[in-house]
């Protein structure tokens, strides 16, 4: 007998008969002599009704109160999968987070869980019975509830894979695997057999939407695979599971894009030692996240003062975007810069492979490709298994859709 | 300092501009110096929507499940109150039912208390904090949330009160504190300032709806007075405490009624020893409460045996009535029954008073008064602080407005 933990999503879950639909899925999987361990998320829109709630109460909520009323949003959920199982005869219990043994930090809306205590899900299991957890969240040791942060259900599902030795992890939603890239935009776009940890994690990071990235981290963490397959259709969906050696990789294996980044840069800034530091070291201490940082080789001396000056790059997220090109104008005499200019009207194209530490060229055949189409690129940076790059905005569609033909991603 | 219990109802959180209402209550007892606990109803409708959504995955749903999801009602109000507090600068927490450290028995959807650690609460309130705790629930020993029937945060509100020692348990509800009788029946009903225990539980059994009996059985139990007041309107309301020994008291403080209960008969049963036990097993085997029950002293003899025989009546509420008449029917023939006859269309008028234990004539005064009506009574029963009798259902209002005025309670 295996033990398998599923996870299913707001989407799957966002009215009483979808509801049912996947208690019958999961006491199939039971039916053919497997342990039933489900996570659910809160029925689509719930979570947006009780942040509505909660913003008419307060105009800055306090994050434990939010965490006390949204985790009453995943909970409802279980307890109503719990039911529909019951009509099948299955005698499930539901458990809130607090209640599953899910111990985390408290870091209110972004908690880390810190240990599972199984003990009562394992006697459950051991009894017959499917055991329903609410997902997203979790208590601290003081017994405050807790939220896992955005993609917070996944992390619950991979967590308690892991603490209960899980043979499988099941994660459903409404698309049918992890794709080469965004469907949407590219119609020979193809869904992946299997992906490696990393490149998922990349993938994630770079805006595709279907994991987030802390949970495919925990996975990796604990080399749990996690098989992503849509809810409500049958199909093998996807494996995110450990690189795999055996295969001869493709140096590529998928392209992600996003539009959710600004540029600022500072021109004429002073190449002296500490700058970039200085400048980052006031971005930061805002909170603010800096993803790319370009600075070019100094190749240009200042004609007043004869010292070497600069251009400096870097993106952050769009919504932070104001204020950090406030806080640059607010110290640009200090930094040493001349000028600082910004832009919203970018994307970033991404392509990811753990294949590409072996193959050379893959950067150069990425420029080509662009260069083909007329998209200019504006910022390039690069890891061992990615190659990002900023290009206007307008141009995203077409250079997502050129890089997919250039590496020949519709062919597994 | 004093700690002050303050709970409120479904219908005085209703709204969130009801929740910031009434927080601004609360807070203005805080800031009269007191400590400050708050017990929350779910808003008003919640819990219906709640069991809808069970109903949808279950037909009859576990009273487990049951419980985990209507708890979510109370606890969303707890959140949100909190939040409300917030909003007025006061760093006020929400804790559950288990949270709170109230542990309970395991009769899902109507635990009883068993213990409080209130040390979680305690600590909260000593750093200054008002603390809002959901009604309604508490958990088992094991960790399984439970509610507690209905008026259950009515219990919570007193129970938290004995288990911290409070100075007072406020109730807040939607009327003005407890009447001599239903002000929408008789207009001359008057409030009451004070009222016994014994006194509120008899009218609370019989149909007055401000508080539930259990509430008010668990605060005589501990002599915990509660201190009912209108949630939105200012005003001394009515104080539910042991009975005063200085005041001369009037015989009869309050007139209750109730529709909600149908008679049985049983004609020419043999008057055997053993008879009534044998009916009375035959209803309470089936889970059915009666309430009062009339034997009238055998009279007749019957012709053909020459055995001695009796009627036979009891009341059972009127969702049992269909299901009591068949359980007699099909016994008949084993009680020795002649015939079985039922209606429903009877009412309860009952008159309450400690003071009737002094005061001789209370029940001739009343028959009287009923007579002067023409109203007929169709059975009796009495116990040291109340009459009740059955009348036909259409001259219940009649019959209250009669005694009120027969018995002066217009006048304090």
């Amino acid at each position: 007998m295996s033990l398998i933990v599923q996870k299913y999503g707001g989407s799957s879950v966002a009215t009483p008969e979808l509801i049912r639909q996947v208690a019958r899925r999961a006491l199939d999987a039971k039916n053919q002599g497997h342990q039933i361990v489900v996570v659910l998320s809160a029925m689509k829109g719930e979570t947006d009704r009780l942040l509505a709630l909660a913003s008419r109460m307060h105009p800055q909520p306090s994050p434990r109160e939010v965490d006390q009323l949204l985790a009453t949003g995943e909970l409802t959920t279980a307890s109503l999968f719990a039911l529909a199982c019951q009509t099948y005869g299955e005698r499930a219990k539901s458990f809130s987070g607090l209640q599953a043994g899910i111990q985390t930090d408290n870091r209110h809306q972004r908690a880390r869980i810190v240990n599972i205590d199984a003990a009562r899900l394992r006697s459950e299991l051991a009894k017959g019975r499917l055991v329903a957890v609410a997902g997203f969240q979790g208590a601290t040791a003081g017994g405050d509830v807790t939220t896992l942060g955005r993609g917070g259900s996944d992390t619950t599902a991979v967590a308690l894979a892991v603490a209960l030795k899980a043979d499988a992890c099941e994660i459903y939603t409404d698309v049918e695997g992890i794709y080469t890239t965004d469907p949407g935009v590219c119609d020979r776009a193809r869904k992946m057999d299997r992906i490696s940890f990393e490149e998922m994690m990349e993938l994630a990071s770079l805006g595709a939407k279907v994991m987030e990235i802390r949970s495919v981290e925990f996975a990796m963490n604990y080399n749990m695979p996690i098989h992503v397959r849509h809810a409500h259709l049958p199909g093998a969906g996807t494996l995110i599971c450990e690189e795999d050696t055996d295969m001869e990789k493709k140096p590529v294996v998928g392209v992600a894009y996003s539009k959710n980044e600004a540029r600022i840069t500072l021109l004429k800034v002073s190449d002296q030692p500490g700058t970039a530091a200085k400048i980052l070291g006031i971005i930061s201490a805002s909170g603010i996240v800096v993803d790319m940082i370009i600075q070019n080789q100094s190749a240009n001396i200042d004609p007043n003062s004869g010292e070497p000056h600069t251009d400096f790059s870097f993106t952050v997220p769009l919504s932070d975007y104001p204020k950090a090109l406030e806080l640059m104008r607010d110290t640009a005499a200090e930094i040493g810069a001349e000028r600082i200019v910004g832009t919203d009207n970018i994307a970033k194209i991404s392509l990811v492979g753990v294949g590409m530490r072996n193959h050379a060229g893959v950067a150069a055949q990425m420029f080509q490709a662009l260069a083909r189409e007329g998209i200019n690129i504006s910022l390039i940076s690069t890891s061992e298994i990615k190659i990002s790059c900023i290009i206007e905005k307008k141009y995203t569609e077409l250079a997502v859709r050129a890089l997919h033909d250039a590496f020949e991603l519709h062919q597994a």
